[in-house]
């Protein structure tokens, strides 16, 4: 039989904090009637959040083509929605049922390519985007295309989400962390990434790419048109490929705030070298299709030859599925003005983004208002990424600690809280650990998807548990 | 840049001949205007194959589930359909938009652990079964799970589905070949079994699985219990896992043979050392789902720690899509007499499995017909791998080759074959070598999918074609 010392070391060794020991503890009580307030996770329609009403009666009419040559089809479904099913069955006739090509069917790349180059105002190339399922998968592709040797490494935030931490493990590199400044609003520091370049050469590692989150994932932060830049110099100079993860472009609330995307800045810089990974997906922003596992990769500055490699490990999957690419498709073109759909469609968008617009000041305004607990209202993403203080117990003191030390002291620390708050309050948040924190820092992830009571609700009861949970540790 | 000596020396090494340079040819033709007949790969559906009604009703009730109340859906759709959908919405009340648990929606779990407990009369558990995006990623998954070393050996057989080598050469393990036998109906030999794994061991190379693909892909060949008996016998002997790939266990056509599962006979034996995990798909069978990424892996005689670790790796990925799942859940629990759904369900299903085992016998006696040609009509699958001789021109004669030599003696010889034979006839199969084959020996696979006038008419220009390439090659 298969022995745990016959598995993957690397596997072993992978660790994905977002579904992991406090999770399960969450279903469990689940189980026994206890009523949890998930923030572990950014699954919008788990907690209710409405799928597009557009988005969900083109799959329905392509799922069953029949039902368009039906006389009722025009009572249940709008005429641009029968229209656009038409036209996806015009350009793939095989509909839903069949492997696509590799890469993704043509005309839905193609529809990707127009919406960066109408988003960005740059050209775009339909033959350097991949549809994948999920934005998970892209970055995986990414790694896996990248990862040469043994001590090939990759530069990745701290905090980051966790895809990227367990994927090195698994596939073998080496992680290089840098440090956001939490002081800045958690943007890149320029030293800070060139003590970690610096450090991990030091070490013998041979830095091969760099990860970026923007908006962030834990940390809801959007970053700003010259922190992009001064990444693409950095990357340029030290030779990194660029991997941008903009699965939360749409998600952005703070006023006068907006989306910068690495490929926009790249091409105003006139940046023809350093290659770029960019990943988004149809599981965040305002579409919240998480169990359709769609999105794309789109890359620049790649030559044929290594881009056919990328199309190679895709066919080895055979293909994304399609009911995912067909919703890219209609996150990238969906309904415009003067279509039946398009009200509605407007209507259901705002009304999401607007909720969770004022969530994300329920928590932030609400988290930052407990004494302890530090966290400016999110700019974006579905996160809020706080920090929290809690006096020592007598006895350990971590003075004396190395680093190291100190950061496993606290992932102890921060793993107890969030399990306290878990049995004693049902909300489920993740362990700063779990993402990456400063050494002597605390903090935990949660998102603010929950109904709008829930999150209310959070806020309440984490202060009261905060607060005792304080008291009690002072006492000891 | 990322330039192609960047690139993972893995992936460049790694071929997947069904979407290799032949497909990409036939691609170019077609745009050209040609006609081409695609027998390059199992993709029923861009064959003209009709998915199942019942299917495709429930998918679209679950994409937009506002039909489901609307007076209009009792007239397009069959009330088992609406019920079908509503069961499932009530399992799964986040529908088809949320992530679910890593390992898959429990109750369609339970569903397949149903499925095999009443196809083999066994006892199955759900906590031993996980939905993945089609087969091919749970092959890939119990791989990463598996490889643990450099010198972690898979014994995969020859010919193969090229899933297996890309996927060993990929995750840098080795690669462990035993022939099929061909004058035994494809069957598994033990001796060669025997030789196979010495001379793995002789080389350094640490075996630790076996892969069987039954029905055979590409060979069309149906293992007895009496083969399967023999295989688990061998893998309990070297402690080695098994991976028993059956994705076309509906898809058997000769008379007085029936698929027989690994876990059956495994059951039967008694045997509760050898881990076994096998592999299902929606794409293949009489659904032929290929688009919707569908599948579940069952393992057996594994632990719970080495089942967590599984599951863990899953939950990196978050989950797989989720109409994928549905349609598992549908495969394997498909309406019973009495459903209003039934008797077209039947009719579709028997339809579809008729015509296959037509074009089968089509097939294959057509090409045994062929002088040079060799072929038993294929017992199940989807696929005919057929033996064909050509004469060596002046000069060539390989009698003096190693084996090694030979072998790429013949590459070269069945991939210009079967260029020639799509630039003269259209018709687009795979040349031998893409699976493997014993030295000295030609092969091509081909699909018996396409409509079966197309049938009729490759066996007729193959004819023509491989009695006018051969008199060329005397010729020289």
């Amino acid at each position: 039989m298969v022995k745990l010392t016959d598995v993957n070391s690397k596997l072993l060794k992978a660790r994905y904090a977002v579904r992991g020991k406090i999770v399960n503890r969450a279903q469990e009580l689940e189980g026994k009637g206890h009523k949890i307030i998930y923030c572990n996770i950014g699954n919008p329609q788990a907690l209710k959040q409405k799928p597009l009403t557009f988005v969900r009666q083109v799959l329905s009419l392509l799922e069953y083509p029949a039902l368009m040559d039906s006389p009722e089809a025009a009572k249940l479904f709008p005429a641009d929605a029968v229209k656009r099913a038409k036209t996806i069955l015009g350009h793939n006739p095989s509909g839903t049922g069949a492997y696509t090509q590799s890469a993704g069917i043509p005309f839905i790349r193609k529809a990707v390519a127009d919406f960066i180059h109408h988003r960005d105002g740059i050209p775009a190339d339909m033959n350097r985007v991949l549809l994948t399922d999920g934005a998970s998968k892209g970055v995986q592709a990414a790694f896996t295309l990248l990862t040469n040797h043994e001590n090939d490494g990759y530069m990745i935030p701290i905090p980051q989400y966790p895809l990227y931490s367990a994927t090195i493990e698994l596939y073998g590199a080496k992680q290089i962390n840098y440090f956001l400044d939490e002081g800045a609003g958690w943007q890149l520091n320029e030293k800070e990434l060139n003590a970690s370049y610096e450090g991990a050469k030091k070490a013998g590692i041979n830095p091969v790419a760099i990860a970026v989150i923007n908006p962030g994932n834990p940390t809801g932060a959007l970053l700003s048109h010259e922190n992009i830049e001064m990444v693409i110099r950095f990357a340029r100079k030290h030779h990194l490929a660029i991997m941008a993860d903009e699965v939360y472009q749409e998600n952005v609330y703070a006023p006068g705030h907006k989306f910068v995307s690495f490929a926009k800045v790249m091409h105003d810089m006139g940046e023809t070298e350093a290659t770029l990974f960019s990943f988004h997906s149809v599981s965040k922003g305002f579409l919240g299709e998480c169990g359709h596992r769609g999105g794309y990769m789109e890359v620049r500055n790649m030559s044929d030859e290594v881009y056919a490699e990328l199309v190679k490990l895709q066919s080895i999957g055979l293909c994304s599925n399609v009911d995912g690419q067909v919703v890219t498709y209609l996150m990238v073109a969906p309904p415009v003005k003067g279509d039946e759909s398009y009200e509605l469609y407007v209507k259901e968008r705002d009304g999401i983004l607007g909720d969770l617009k004022e969530k994300a000041g329920i928590l932030g305004k609400g988290l930052s208002a407990i004494e302890g607990m530090h966290i400016d209202v999110p700019q974006g993403a579905m996160y809020a990424f706080v920090r929290f203080e809690l006096p020592h117990p007598k006895g350990s003191y971590p003075a004396k600690m190395s680093p190291a030390e100190l950061q496993k002291y606290g992932a102890a620390r921060d793993e107890e809280y969030c399990l306290r708050l878990l049995e004693e309050t049902g909300i489920c948040v993740v362990p700063g650990s779990g993402f990456g924190q400063a050494p002597g820092t605390l903090h935990f992830r949660t998102t603010f998807l929950p109904p709008k009571e829930d999150i209310l609700a959070l806020v309440e009861k984490m202060k009261a548990f905060h607060s005792a949970y304080t008291a009690e540790l002072k006492k000891k």
